[in-house]
């Protein structure tokens, strides 16, 4: 026989390119098991996983919540409430009784669209957040956003001319997802010198040369927050998009899964489409995706997230929630978490204080860590970077010298991927280059996150691991 | 604008059909709420989820391992271990240490094939259980097995003239997965008056058969213990069936999800095809799933699972790998359940005694049911039904009077949904019509489960009902 050759696989399967967890954390990876023998040769004595958001990664700092993991550990062993009743506030053990009371069970399937009081729960939550009433029955848990958000972009790619609005740099889970269900990216380009802002003229350029061109647009994606940018999109230009969908026809993909990881919240607030939506009156049918792995809980490996549908008719829901069902039910332990994140300690509430002091603390260290590393890495040379009013990223851009791009290009590789090599290579540091998330022609960027265990060991290295660098290419 | 219609969305997705979780699920959940309200004029006071294989769901019987779950809820919160020294055993203590030292925090995404200290367990589990060596790089954790069966059918589809042979009857997700992956079903027949047995011949017939009508055929999947029948292979036909993939260059796809639900292990025994096709020496490229749903762990909400390659190369693995990449990770709550299965408590581990009762309670309680279940089944008129030796399920066979089989195409349905819409209506009791698995033309069935609280309440419900049935529509 022949075997199972990558040639006789899913053509689609090949084009896809997933680059947070490509190349180089694979290399990554390999340097850690490297780190744990005695010889290893390498320049430095720990891997920083900075090519990923992912808050509780060891060596990183940001602790769990101890409300959602009390909540937690009582959901997996209720006997634990007797054990721990002078330990754990009564607010916690009340909250987990609660939900055992309407769950049974952690270990079954829940509804294949999540606990129904769960769902109730997080309607509550966004009726709170925008002052509009929200159905459960339009909710649907998920296993992390990504699970949402794949669903959605298969639903509607209906033919391989399909295509999809994305933000350029975009998160590159778009651009996978539309070459795995055969779609097309239709790119549209956030304004690095206008602090990554959206506009609307500009994807309504796009929009028109994809129809040009014979691409039918479906939907539109938005990453608000932004990622990689860290821009938060204002009021004004929400409203334009919305109208730009309600021309189009255009189903409105809004990413808010940074919603609360807001530096500056004053003066970058978050807004949700939702809110914008329903103060327009708008038709515009819009999905929108929160997760549990981000904000202050960062509960990545539990797989919690939601997504809500705001004028999607009971039929598409239906044809949603048939296609949940044959994969059974998100884990209980995101839902649970989902739920934690939904309905926080309240003040007067016995755990009230603690949780307090736990998420401002993680606030505070990621709003700090932002705006110092945004201004060292901008004092470098050939190195700008906007300051990320949210999210949990930075996303600098980097002049090179000609021979790096001489070089990375004989390399055959791009030379931000040359670049983020190199400095994991030295450093220990991981990345993402630019080309992973899309950029100009011509321009250089490289993605890092603000989760760091100090700044200044961590910037430290960054600077002198680019001076080197600049150096070593025969400079500026 | 038009907004978004049914006829708008991806059209595989209109064909994908899942029984399991269809109009019959969907009703039961209705009459579930609706059992809450004081008037809720219906004829029983609780719905048997008889649907679905779901063995912690409130009212069935199962209940979950103590050992999985203290070891769980010291994961979410491991100061947990001082609170508890007392009252956990030893060994819980230390297997929750020693995994917090692999994995660090649960709430951080760890590498996306699954954390490597797992999969190094999950390689020693199946080396033990086949005397073959496996390799924990080929093995990916994966969020039940239904995660798994939908990445491998998406790779292997590579155009809509790509074919995976599929038992008849056969659990639905293989064929919604194709449906959704523009694929060919080719089924093959399970042979009923064999105890449902597996014929190469009549696989081999399916195999040509397609090929003339233009079908590549990729892959063959088969269930073994059987779903929905229970039945198990038998070591000379997995050899036949094994030679078949070599003679015809197809992927072999085994579902093992039940292999550690065997009532009668002396007479029925289970070998895997991984062994099988290490002793003949074959190169048939193999994936074999494997859950914690199933078995006596039973833990569907965590949603844990994995899959073995075997003969399969690096570069498809790699491939694999960037697929499953791109959702991050599976739950990690599930990923320290198949931790927990494949690393059960030992004969002198503090915790044995307790995990060896439970678990015999649990086999023993399946098998008494099936076998009480099966026989009164048998006893009812127009009734056969094989006696499952494995897995949870019974799959009987039901004659119909002729006027049941009209009423039915009068009202577009086939006559086992009516007969599983009428069981539903008239005692709680939810099944799966046999048309939902695929059954020969002219043949009726139903899927239950053998999950239940008490045989003598729940099968005396199925016989009142079912004579009921056939006197109503005028006797067999």
């Amino acid at each position: 026989m022949r075997g199972l050759t990558v040639d006789a696989l899913n053509p689609n399967v090949l084009k896809v390119q997933y680059a947070v967890r490509g190349e180089l954390a694979i290399r990554a990876e390999e340097y850690r098991e490297r780190l744990e023998t005695s010889n290893h040769g390498l320049s430095f004595n720990k891997v920083i996983s900075s090519n990923i958001g992912n808050p509780q990664q060891a060596g990183l700092d940001q602790p769990p919540i101890t409300f959602n993991r009390q909540v937690a550990a009582l959901m997996e062993w209720p006997a634990l409430a007797e054990l721990a009743k002078d330990v754990f506030p009564a607010d916690v053990i009340a909250r987990a009784k609660g939900l055992q009371e309407e769950i049974g069970s952690i270990g079954a399937y829940s509804h294949s669209q999540g606990v129904p009081f769960i769902r109730k729960n997080v309607a509550k939550f966004i009726e709170e957040r925008d002052g509009y009433p929200s159905n459960s029955n339009h909710i649907f848990l998920t296993s992390g956003a990504s699970a949402g958000v794949t669903l959605l972009i298969s639903l509607l790619i209906s033919s391989p001319k399909s295509g999809v609005l994305i933000p350029i740099p975009q998160y590159p889970l778009y651009t996978a997802t539309l070459a795995y269900y055969s779609g097309v990216g239709i790119p549209y380009h956030l304004d690095e010198e206008a602090g990554w802002a959206t506009s609307a003229p500009d994807i309504e350029a796009s929009i028109q040369k994809a129809v040009k061109e014979g691409i039918e647009p479906k939907a539109l994606v938005v990453i608000n927050p932004g990622n990689p940018t860290g821009s938060l999109l204002d009021e004004p230009t929400m409203q334009n998009v919305v109208r730009l969908c309600e021309q189009y026809n255009l189903v409105l993909l809004a990413d808010e899964v940074y919603q609360s990881n807001l530096h500056s919240p004053q003066t970058h607030p978050f807004t949700s489409f939702k809110k914008v939506i329903r103060a327009l009156g708008s038709p515009v049918p819009l999905v929108s995706f929160h997760s549990i792995s981000k904000g202050v809980t960062g509960e990545c490996g539990r797989r919690g997230g939601y997504f809500e549908c705001t004028n999607i008719s009971e039929d598409v829901i239906a044809m949603m929630y048939k296609m949940v069902s044959v994969v059974l039910c998100p884990a209980l332990g995101g839902q649970v978490g989902v739920d934690c994140m939904v309905r926080p300690p309240r003040p007067g509430d016995a755990s009230y204080p603690l949780w307090k002091a736990e998420t401002d603390a993680t606030h505070a260290a990621l709003a700090q860590r932002t705006k110092t590393m945004a201004a060292r890495l901008n004092a470098l040379p050939g190195v700008s970077c906007v300051d990320s009013p949210g999210a949990l990223y930075l996303y600098p851009r980097i002049r090179f010298p000609e021979t790096a791009i001489e070089v990375a290009r004989k390399a055959g590789k791009e030379p931000d991927a040359l670049y983020a090599l190199e400095l994991l290579e030295e450093t220990g540091i991981c990345t993402v280059p630019g080309s992973g998330f899309g950029q100009k022609e011509g321009q250089y960027h490289y993605r890092l996150t603000c989760l760091c265990p100090g700044v200044e060991e961590y910037v430290s290295a960054l600077e002198r691991f680019h001076h080197g660098f600049i150096e070593r290419y025969g400079g500026l």
